[in-house]
């Protein structure tokens, strides 16, 4: 019998799913969780909801409710980065 | 000349710490978060502050201003995942 032990499918990457809305503040903040992200274990997808509106369901059928979010495996977390008010000005 | 192509140092890892109050329901939840990070690039601390009191102070420090949170090379992010009501019956 043959064991492959050292090459994982590809069917059984996990996925994650950033979902926002192009403000720019948080864009660039989120991005830093995003590529804290394992790549070689997880399927990441960035979804711009403002424009990729059809995917709105999606998102709201696994369970986001406001954006940004990132679901991971189906399981939704709502992040929020508390934008710092130096950055704004 | 030699130039080291393959063999990042040690001393430049990202730090992602990740503190929670201990809620049950969500503990096991945000885990999933911080299992997803790159643990060959991040050295990943998880603070129990309700156990932990002494470094409440230095999560305040870092931006945090409630828990479960996720701090990515100085950066807070405040999670929150809505525990399905299904998981407290």
């Amino acid at each position: 019998m043959s064991n492959p032990v050292s090459a994982p499918s590809n069917t059984a990457m996990s996925t994650a799913t950033f979902f926002h809305a192009g403000c720019p503040v948080c864009v660039s903040a989120e991005r830093q969780v995003v590529d804290a992200l394992d790549a070689a274990r997880y399927r990441i997808e960035v979804v711009h909801l403002g424009e990729q509106k059809a995917r709105v369901a999606e998102a709201e059928r696994l369970g986001v409710t406001s954006v940004p979010a990132l679901v991971i495996d189906g399981l939704p977390f709502h992040i929020n980065f508390g934008a710092s008010l130096a950055d704004l000005r």
